[in-house]
This record gives C-alpha cells, structure tokens and sequence, in this order.
C-alpha cells in the first residue's frame, strides 16, 4: 500500500499506459467541457488509488494551476512528500487524516501533526511542508480534489519521518504525468 | 441579476461587510483543516450569487492559486469579463451554459460560442479570452468549484459582447476580495 514500494507497479502500469493509452495525451486537442466521468483514470499500479487530472501541465497545457481528482480506498495513502509549490484540498466524500509537519527539523521532518479531514472541508498544505494524506477510514473511499500551482509538480518522497531531507527521493515526472511527458527539446543548460 | 448593474447593491454590502465581518480577514491566523458549510458566505448584493473562498490571497495568503465555491439560482449569471489568469471550473450540482470567445475580433469580444455545462463536468477558460458562466437552468440551482491562478484577480467586465475592450470596466478588488483587501503600505512607484 506504500507508494514509496510501489516503483515496480508504477513502472509496469507506465509500460502498459505507455502503449495502450497514447490517446490520452490531448494537448493538442481535446473538448473545451468534459464529463469527469468519463476522464482516463488509473491506479498508476498504486493499489487504492484512482485519479483523474481534471487540469494538467502535460495534457492540457496549464502552466499556473493544476487540478486533480483522486480517490482512495480505505487504507490507502500518499507517500510522505513535499513539493515546492501551493496546494488546496477539498474533501468530496469519506473522511481520513492529513499529517503533517510545520516548523520541521532542518535535517528531517519528525513526528507530524495529525488533523481530521471529512466530507466538504477544505485545507492548505504550505509550500514545502512534509506531508501525508491516509485514508484511515475503514468503511468507506476518500475522494479528494486537488489544487497545485506552479505545474508540473517534482515530488519529494521520504521513507519515513526521520528520513533526512537530503536522501528524499525525486519523484518526476509524476505516474500520470509520465505517460505523456515530454522532456523539452531544447535546454538551455549546457 | 446583471452584475454590472449592481455596482450599488455591491457597495451597500461591502458596507454591511466592513462593519460586520471584520473578523473575517483571517491572514493572521485560520483552522488548517475549515468545514466548507461554515465558511463565511454573501450574496455581496449580488442576487442569486452565493459565494465562499476556500483559499485565497486576501484571506489565506495563497500567493498563486485560488478556489472558490459560488452557487447560481436560476437565471443568475458572471458579468461578461475577462482576466489574465487561468481558470478551471468543476461543475458541482446543476447545469447551465458556458459563453466563450476565441480567437475574438481584436476590438471587441464578439458573439460567443455556447457550449452546456452540467454537473461532474469540468472546463478551462483560456487567459484573456471573454467569457460568461450563466445558470440556464430554471429548475435547480448551479454549483461550481471555480480555481483560478494569478490571485488577488483582477476582472475586466463588459456590459455585452460588441462593447470594445478599451471600454471594459476593471473591477478590483473584486467584492468578495474587498472587505479584507488592504492596499500595500509602501508602493514603488511614484
């Protein structure tokens, strides 16, 4: 249920998405409304997870904001991460528990912050912050909408909470970004 | 119901606002984790117009994004406007009519297309381009996730769609912006 386990997964489910789900890269075209519904969604070979980009970087062309929709299963959670960008949350359904640290170690994260989340709140997770969503209702889903700026997001992900920010693992393209991603032709850094 | 028209019912409710909800302007300090049914939430004389910020510059010191709840009755609708952000909506509950200019006359929007809006469906309105979200719907009320970059927003209104764009009115601080907006104290320009 680790994301941080997963790699293996994830990198098979990139494999298949790579050949099976080419249609999905649409930012050459795509309609202006769409039914959510019917959005390509994948677990990304993360068991618990679905998620939909609603507004993306690599298959839209956003460059300011992205929007997710991600649904997971109970027990299912996030990797312990940090992104340097903003990043909104509002609960649709179920109810689980954000962790969270503020004024962290300057070596590593330490114990986080526990705060409830339920159906229709709303929360912040500030820029850089070390943090998890956990699904650790039994009974039912966790649906979460997703705001981030400054796309396409670069994960760091940590082990556990005493891992030291310097060994964090960088996590990009994102699984759903990865099908479609594409390194820029040209850089500038020589 | 235009919102171009009620310059002076905005004005009369800011007024209500500045005295009594003061408490409102919540940069200094805020729950992390806030229930969206007790948000704070006006008309701000704007009938039909139901409105909560989720996170936001003025209140919440978000610095690239912005996520607002607004519900339409039936019948209300945005003025015309354009702004230079992006912006992504989610449909909530009900239905409606998007209106949207592309690739418009350089000196004024124009017609604008009509494309139906309905509930689960999500849209991206391009920078600049001159649109409407309008609550068509006799029946039910429209409730829309609105995420938009750039914040505080800056907002270009047109009284219709053949006024040209040097005519447009900015409106900013936009209402819901203006009972906590505080001008910066130093300026660097003179």
């Amino acid at each position: 249920m680790f994301w941080h386990l997963l790699t293996v997964f994830a990198a098979t489910a990139l494999h298949f998405s790579a050949t099976g789900e080419a249609s999905e890269c649409l930012t050459d075209g795509f309609p202006l409304v769409r039914n959510v519904s019917k959005l390509p969604q994948g677990s990304f070979g993360i068991p618990g997870l679905s998620h939909s980009t609603l507004a993306g970087s690599v298959l839209h062309g956003m460059k300011e904001v992205e929007v997710w929709l991600q649904t997971l299963a109970p027990g299912a959670r996030t990797p312990i991460h940090r992104h340097s960008c903003e990043e909104a949350f509002l609960v649709l359904k179920g109810s689980g528990t954000l962790y969270l640290t503020t004024n962290m170690h300057p070596e590593f994260p330490g114990n986080p912050h526990e705060f409830r989340i339920f159906s229709n709140s709303t929360f912040l997770v500030p820029i850089d912050d070390v943090h998890q969503v956990w699904n650790t209702n039994e009974q039912e889903d966790l649906q979460i909408l997703v705001i981030i700026s400054r796309p396409p997001v670069k994960v760091f992900t940590y082990d556990d909470w005493f891992m030291p920010h310097t060994a964090a693992k960088l996590l990009f393209p994102i699984f759903w970004d990865a099908v479609c991603f594409q390194t820029p032709l040209e850089r500038d850094e020589l």
